[in-house]
């Protein structure tokens, strides 16, 4: 947990495709504080017909590295969902040369008894995590 | 914001899915009031046998039209989630020839600092949504 | 309800595939207590190279087997999720031979008036369910 679903356009190849996971993966550590191994992390290819995504009006163009991010976490505060987005985007620019302009994200909230990492145990609730 | 993910059966041209992310669209626009070019869709296609949605006991048969639409929205009342489910049929049936036993919908709420459009910024946070 | 999408890396056979779904039914059935035909399932395919599941420093080791379970329902209590993890674990070892170590699932709540299972009605609110 976090549980990260990533939806893109067909054409990264497998070392892209990493390299986007990493970055990812990175912002979550510096802004959700969890643990390192705290990766879990499905990419989705769509042919570029499948995805649609506009921007509400606000000027933003998309081009064929667009990522949509849907997160299931824990609750976390406004202040980290602030940082994990800007800090996101700082990251697939960096490492990635993804625009800002492509990075769409939406978070939804579950709670502890959520959570099963395996074992069929809920790891929140036993203690373990 | 909303973002619809669409689950269905492989077989569709790449100009019948246009027509059901367009008919999904027009539905959204009527019920929730939301801007024009809030629009965020990715369609999934699927194997035959990897969809099963069978009806809870209500006596709905499905055919190889099945949509299964998943929404995340930010808090919608009862009254624009029933107007959706409706126009969204209503939609199907008169552009795609889909029939209303052949839409799923399932919607998840969450708020408005878990949306970000772009830019790294929680745009229904920093004013500019 | 509840709507069951179940990632998991590409190799299996149909058959294969179709065990794992029973499996999930099953265990659906036993901890959830919902109708025989309460059953919607979405069986996601990846390359191994876009499915990153670590263990947040649990110590479980996954393999090609992995598969990760993301359910949507009406709140179910604390008692009944526990149930699920354990159950779903115990089928898919009996009749598929996946191990626990490779069962992960991450649960999200919605309510009433969020399903329509056909027809554009919402059946949980028209008292049809």
């Amino acid at each position: 947990m976090p549980l990260i679903r990533i939806d893109a356009i067909k054409g990264r190849s497998k070392d892209e495709v990493r390299g986007v996971l990493d970055a990812a993966h990175r912002a979550m550590l510096a802004a959700f504080k969890v643990p390192q191994r705290d990766r879990y992390q499905i990419y989705h290819e769509h042919d570029a017909a499948h995805v649609i995504a506009e921007d509400t009006g606000l000027g933003i163009e998309r081009s064929a590295n667009l990522l949509i991010f849907t997160v299931v976490s824990r609750p976390r505060d406004e202040r980290m969902k602030l940082a994990f987005y800007e800090g996101l985007c700082a990251e697939l620019k960096s490492s990635c040369g993804i625009e800002s302009s492509d990075v769409i994200v939406s978070i939804a909230t579950n709670s502890d008894a959520d959570w099963s990492f395996g074992g069929g145990r809920a790891q929140f609730i036993t203690g373990e995590l």
